[in-house]
């Protein structure tokens, strides 16, 4: 029986979730879809595994310790600052068994249907058990142009394929062409590997990140359930995504397609598309009266939001801010001097 | 040389400048157009006549005091209750000199070119002088159906015509056909009436209502400059506008053309056309940052307002109530929950 140990990522700043999410609250410490944050509903659909290792840093810490409740042998790695996945994934693969199967989570997206993730976590261990570093290919619904994709190649086994090509974000042509075409997931960045192989394609791909990141682990401490790496060891690191480090490098990528109504909820607008909306696609979260209005999202903390005859539209109240934008503005949030000064 | 007493009112409640304009300080005293409130305004530009008459109720007394400042020979009627425009100038007549000419304005409205109201009010004293009960006809500019208009007829003098026609608030078709046609003018609700030839057809036509205010006259009481009708005989009188009472009857209506650059400010789009915009159009009250915006009005009395991709709409922040709405939806503001409840 494989050992799953779930590695939940929690870095990252939501801006543009602005003015919800916060520097001092982000993305994945708010109920943004349902009652539970996106970080506990993480760690929910994760609970059918080992307890998990979260990889986080310290300014983020009391919301993770907060949330994570008591979970007996779970464990928390504060990195001493952001390096990128490559070296949070490192972080946590060189304090676990060679054998031991990271399942790789973000703790910033959404899954509508965990039965699902399960299923494709089951099948993509699987692989990683036979040496294969493997990706979630989330069904690819839409053209969209902020994902990277993956395009699948030869099949293995049943349940997965060998990664043909990683393709960086495209632009609306090429991305019609990949969902016209059909072989083409979206990369969400959810990872299966086993610890031996993991490291093993670092150090060949990467050997600077892994050596540093070696020493970071040797010469940290640990501090109850948290573990400190070393900080001027790990300060020496060049950020690097684990896409980029290892899994356009190795000759071992492979996916697992899932279906699982999976939203990075990148933005207000992802945000609205993934919550449920009343018959004329309105979704209010707080005290609003709407008025010949479709499509829109109000989320207020408190003021009354009065809305009257827009479409696609979405009003955000948050801590004495006011957001007001259409859907396609929705990208540019984090741009604003509100989400940027903060 | 003739004597102008400027008889300002002060009514309504200006719900459809929700949440701005509420029952605890509605329209007319709040700085909607510049630096002075609308009532403030409407003092300054009939600064040149003699000292006013305020008609105003108990609930907006302390605005108008307050706002009306120090003007030896002012007088402030104070309303037992609201009785509709025909009693509110019956109550003013009755307390001036039969050969004195009333200028009668609403003070919620905004006049943009105050000389040309000036040389307009003159031109109607004039014509009020001669007998004849004068409305101001604001140039009609647009084919508005929220308004009634006057048809003119033939001329009198130099200045002025007898009205043809009074006009209820046409459909879209007749409006448009009144644009085209050109001696149509919107009724903006401002007069010119010698006392005695006011309270002579108010007899005739009305008399119950001239009986009801004599009464009310007779039995008040002053305190300062304060005159507080008798409340009783106030009670009796069914209210009634003046248009309906006296200038659709009258054989001596006439009207004097006046440019001016008014506005009733009758909702939120209104006063957004009212306003100073900048080259794309958009007007901002309060802090806010615009991204790829055009034609929006922002006003907030604190928090910051954020606004992306956004053409014609309002955005008004006021007292911890937030309203959005497109330039037509602005129309039904007066009907929120936030604005029919207060």
């Amino acid at each position: 029986m494989t050992i799953i140990t779930p590695v939940i990522l929690c870095g990252g700043s939501g801006t543009r979730l602005w003015p919800k999410s916060r520097a001092s609250k982000p993305k994945p410490f708010l109920p943004l879809v349902g009652e539970s944050t996106l970080f506990e509903a993480t760690l929910a659909r994760n609970a059918m595994f080992d307890p998990p290792v979260v990889v986080t840093g310290a300014a983020h810490l009391s919301h993770v310790e907060a949330q994570l409740g008591d979970r007996p042998g779970a464990s928390i790695i504060v990195e001493p600052e952001a390096k990128n996945t490559a070296a949070a994934i490192a972080l946590a693969a060189m304090r676990l068994p060679d054998e031991a199967v990271m399942l790789v989570c973000p703790s910033d997206h959404h899954i509508g249907d965990p039965q699902a993730f399960a299923e494709a976590a089951r099948a993509a261990a699987e692989l990683a058990e036979q040496g294969w570093l493997v990706s979630f290919g989330i069904e690819a619904k839409s053209p969209e142009t902020g994902f990277g994709y993956l395009q699948s190649g030869e099949a293995i086994g049943t349940s997965g394929y060998q990664v043909a090509q990683f393709v960086e974000k495209p632009d609306l042509e090429r991305a019609k062409a990949f969902i016209a075409e059909g072989a083409y997931a979206w990369n969400g960045g959810i990872f299966a590997f086993r610890v031996k192989e993991f490291l093993d394609e670092l150090e060949h791909f990467r050997p600077a990140i892994s050596v540093a990141v070696v020493k970071a682990v040797r010469d940290g401490r640990e501090q109850g359930q948290r573990f400190y790496p070393d900080a001027a060891a790990f300060k020496a690191i060049i950020g690097e995504s684990v896409d980029y480090a290892v899994m356009e490098n190795t000759a071992h990528a492979a996916m697992v397609p899932a279906d699982m109504a999976w939203s990075d909820i990148g933005n207000w607008q992802a945000l609205h598309e993934a919550r449920e909306r009343d018959a004329d696609g309105n979704s209010v979260t707080g005290p609003a009266e709407l008025v010949d209005c479709r499509n829109v999202l109000v989320e207020s903390d408190g003021p009354r939001v009065s809305v009257i005859g827009l479409e696609g539209v979405i009003v955000v109240v948050d801590g004495g801010e006011v957001l007001v934008t259409t859907a396609d503005g929705a990208q540019k949030v984090g741009k604003l001097s509100g989400a940027a000064n903060q």
